[in-house]
């Protein structure tokens, strides 16, 4: 069991996925351009290739992200949070029902 | 700052609304009844009347629950969780982009 003050301290908000490459030198990840409504867009790396994931269907949208974890070095590169799923073998992202704006947080 | 284990401290779960009627009493409340592929479905209320949604709205759709809060005493009952939504103003739910089963979790 959690307080709601734990829930609170996890931050996650809606981002706009603008990019999204393959990334060299492995077979799973792939490397996403997120634009949170932040100073600069975040990269966040996704390790879903093997369950048919392509780069192409995470262009232009939006998805829901863990923002406040602390960066994990992937390859040469740092991931900037985490995107968010559910599901017991292919991860279902999860996605707003209807239009939200960019950067608003989920609570 | 969080740590992934302080992120996977909070269980979230897809839960399909069987049950959702206006809370007598109350002029915001939703009562939703959740299946989350547990012994019993559980009741979960929700505060959303004023930004227009209805109980209709939420029948037989999945949505995202935080699933292991305290539970929390709302008028003579207790909500045994929170459905979890975007946005500054209006909330606007999480929903899986695909297809998953009942019970899955969000990680």
């Amino acid at each position: 069991m959690i307080t709601l003050d734990q829930f609170k301290q996890v931050e996650m908000k809606v981002g706009l996925v603008t990019e999204a490459v393959s990334q060299e030198g492995s077979e799973k990840l792939i490397k996403l351009t997120v634009d949170l409504k932040e100073e600069k867009p975040r990269t966040i790396f996704t390790a879903v290739r093997p369950f048919g994931y392509t780069p192409e269907y995470f262009v232009n949208k939006k998805f829901i992200f863990v923002t406040n974890l602390e960066p994990k070095k992937i390859m040469d590169d740092y991931s900037q949070g985490m995107i968010v799923a559910a599901g017991d073998e292919k991860p279902i992202f999860l996605i707003p029902a209807e239009e939200v704006a960019i950067g608003a947080q989920v609570r």
